[in-house]
């Protein structure tokens, strides 16, 4: 099945926004074993947009097109798809009364505008928006089915789920038993299908195969592997470079591809593993991560969608303790991070942005004559931080930042990139200190996830470690990359 | 001149990653007054890669492609694309010295992987990579340059600031003197194309007239007004759709667009003025900013990239103020937003995140009767948290925030989504409260961004508002949209 996603506006092509809704479409759609062969955007503009719908429905069975469904002048994309493939456009009065009631229901008048979002090329299937004027629709045309949603975010985000996607995966089913009834009368079909995809060995790769796979007809699908299963497995401390190499025999084993993304301060891994059916699939896909889990070990902190302040948050919980934070360069960071996981009151004590001396000295008790010794960057400021901001709101843990994320504070002894951190616990205090030679919002998400890591590691019961020194991939080093 | 842009590689199509790179690169060609006409995305595929560039030579003028220059066997950029239009391929030895040397500065050997990166195909122009070890490469093919950057986002930035838009704005300047050279051949070409726009008026609008000037040849570029300026007005405190409204007579005036753009809890306006001539269009857009300005007042905090927090810091620098704030339900970020900015110390004494009622007390001088009789997310309470920080750090404003950011911990008397702000200073405190109903995230994004407004609007002498009920485009309605 091949699909394709169009998104529609200006405001893209400007590059005002991020197109956000394709890679969101484009995710949902492996979740349902569709790849996306092909992403395109047009602007609002009759031609461009009636082309693109003509090389889509031509080359694709499955098309998302967002955008171009609001009210105003703007807005063509039910026109113009309706000049394209020849379909008049018909009035549908049940989603026109259903938008003038949203409209009704806070206090105002539908206009004229609204009246052309209640109007479909005849054959379409209303695609009903709760939270949105916009109906979005689907239809029907040459062997495509386009699915046509609105380009806000959140309304496109719960049509894709609640409506699209289930039409998706029932056009699947039918495909997969027409395919069934076919090549049960093809005798030989399957198993000379597979004999020529092996023959034909590493020829021009996964590329290739998929070429062959598609001109073979029916049958050929089966060899083509056609269940996907995928798993994000979310990594800290280790950098995309030396992870490579780390997994380098584990990504090349067959039917698995093993992905690299970088999303600072972490990298997420990416195994994907084809078989012929699901079983098969998530079974290879379970040994890929159960080895790399292995060859790993507490650098994989998390997978899906479980950030780390979600885990840290959960481990607190499971082993019934309470956490404090003590920030100067991290300005408040590490709080909001553990703040974000609904339910944080349940191990969260509070925390102490000390960004002044004073401050240190006002909130966290940190003797001032420290303060004047050592500076506030260094490691004896950072233990008393932990150990103060512990002591005073009776956490178990306290865990403190004091450093020079830049791009101003540095010297001779000191710096910019310096960071100390601090973990107090009824055991004692463990401090550490780095150099990350990061811009300012890198340092400081750098440092808060050391801090929150170093939480997660002492509840496992493992090393505190820090970043080593990582290497980009292909070239280049900074620590902390 | 048309632009396209194109991006490669699969784990945009399989949604993995947002494609920033693509906004980024429209946003900077309409810096050069280039609109993007088309973007496109394809997987690591040869076949529809050599489509997707044989499409672009023939129906573009310049052509950003990124992605696939890597040393790895899926990067396939430079051999499809010197197969598809017949170039050998050579080997550039001063690139790979530098890729060798490159290597060995981080105590590695180059492999033969990245020899590849060294090899062009014949006619290239190599843009430098100091950042990373792929070099990109210029192309003239047919009627078309085609520049190649890597895809690492920080790379094809700088690359395109440094290399590649100096290299169009060349191609721009020697268009526009051919340009004047033929149409001074051509008696009344210039004015016959212009009147012919004209009275076409209407027809079709903007689309129509960029199919029109496309057709009649290089005189006709003059009749679109092919010089572009825009702006950003960054705004807080009122829903799009009734900024919509309000600005409906400024948004329908001819030779300016007006876009909005929810980069939520702001709404930012983007008056886009058309000219012939630079001076021409930016005097229109002056205008029309200056007209916005006055219908909305403070609503426009800022313009360009200056976020609410910078405008705070600078505001704060220039009276010679320091804040502290103290945190309930928004858990640090709005310290945390403050310290994104460099050089916050110089105004920022510090906060606490008062999570729970024992840390309000302690930390903040909370009377423990207060936090029993009215509870923690009261008027009283927010009074007295932003009093006590303001009074324990020493500092001119103490903001606070008390709320139920949610989904949990609401209450008959107390629903999820109810917050309290106060901002206490010299003169007195102000305090008010408000219901929400957003999800947990933008709660917190919301409460944390009035308390910043508050600050700006204190130093700048107005009125301490609240957003104001707001209704979504198109209908809907929520507080805060």
């Amino acid at each position: 099945m091949k699909a394709e996603i169009l998104t529609i506006g200006d405001e893209l092509l400007r590059g005002e926004i991020v197109d956000s809704n394709k890679s969101l479409m484009s995710d949902r759609l492996l979740g349902l074993d569709v790849e996306t062969r092909y992403h395109a955007s047009v602007g609002d503009d009759p031609v461009d947009m009636s082309d693109a719908f003509r090389r889509a429905a031509a080359r694709s069975d499955v098309v998302l097109v967002s955008g171009g469904l609001g009210p105003t002048r703007d807005d063509l994309t039910t026109e113009v798809l309706a000049q394209t493939f020849d379909r008049p456009l018909v009035l549908d009065e049940a989603v026109l009364e259903t938008i003038r009631a949203f409209f009704r229901g806070v206090g105002r008048e539908m206009t004229e505008n609204n009246a052309k979002q209640a109007r479909f090329p005849e054959g379409a299937e209303v695609l009903p928006n709760p939270i949105g004027t916009a109906p979005g629709f689907l239809l029907a045309v040459e062997d495509a089915a386009l699915f046509c949603m609105p380009g806000v975010p959140r309304e496109l985000e719960r049509m894709l789920d609640e409506q699209v996607l289930p039409r998706i995966a029932g056009l699947q089913a039918r495909a997969a038993s027409r395919r069934r009834a076919e090549s049960d009368g093809k005798a030989g079909g399957r198993a000379a299908s597979r004999r020529r995809a092996e023959s034909d060995g590493k020829a021009g790769g996964r590329a290739a195969s998929r070429r062959r796979a598609e001109s073979d007809g029916p049958g050929a699908e089966v060899t083509r592997a056609p269940v996907v299963r995928a798993a994000l497995l979310r990594t800290f401390g280790m950098g995309e470079s030396t992870l490579d190499d780390e997994l380098k025999d584990i990504a090349a084993s067959g039917d698995v591809s093993l992905g690299f993304r970088t999303a600072f301060p972490d990298n997420y891994l990416r195994p994907l593993a084809r078989a012929a059916s699901a079983e098969e699939a998530e079974a290879k896909l379970a040994r890929v991560c159960d080895a790399i889990r292995e060859r790993l070990g507490p650098l994989v902190y998390g997978e899906g969608d479980e950030t780390l302040p979600a885990v840290v948050g959960r481990l607190l919980r499971e082993h019934g303790r309470t956490i404090a934070v003590a920030e100067s360069c991290t300005g408040g960071l590490v709080a909001e991070r553990i703040t974000e996981v609904p339910g944080a009151s349940d191990y969260f004590a509070g925390g102490v942005v000390a960004y002044a001396n004073a401050a240190k000295t006002a909130l966290l008790g940190v003797p001032d004559a420290l303060l004047a010794e050592h500076g506030a960057v260094s490691e004896p400021v950072a233990r008393a931080m932990a150990e103060g901001v512990r002591m005073r709101l009776g956490a178990d843990f306290g865990v403190a930042t004091t450093g020079i994320s830049g791009p101003g504070g540095g010297g001779p002894a000191k710096p910019v990139g310096l960071v100390h951190v601090a973990l107090a616990r009824e055991s004692g205090t463990h401090a550490d200190h780095f150099v990350f030679p990061l811009d300012r919002s890198r340092h400081r998400l750098l440092t808060a996830q050391i801090a929150l890591d170093w939480v997660r590691r002492a509840l496992l019961g493992v090393e505190l470690a820090g970043p080593t020194l990582m290497r980009r991939r292909g070239g280049g080093s900074a620590p902390g990359r």
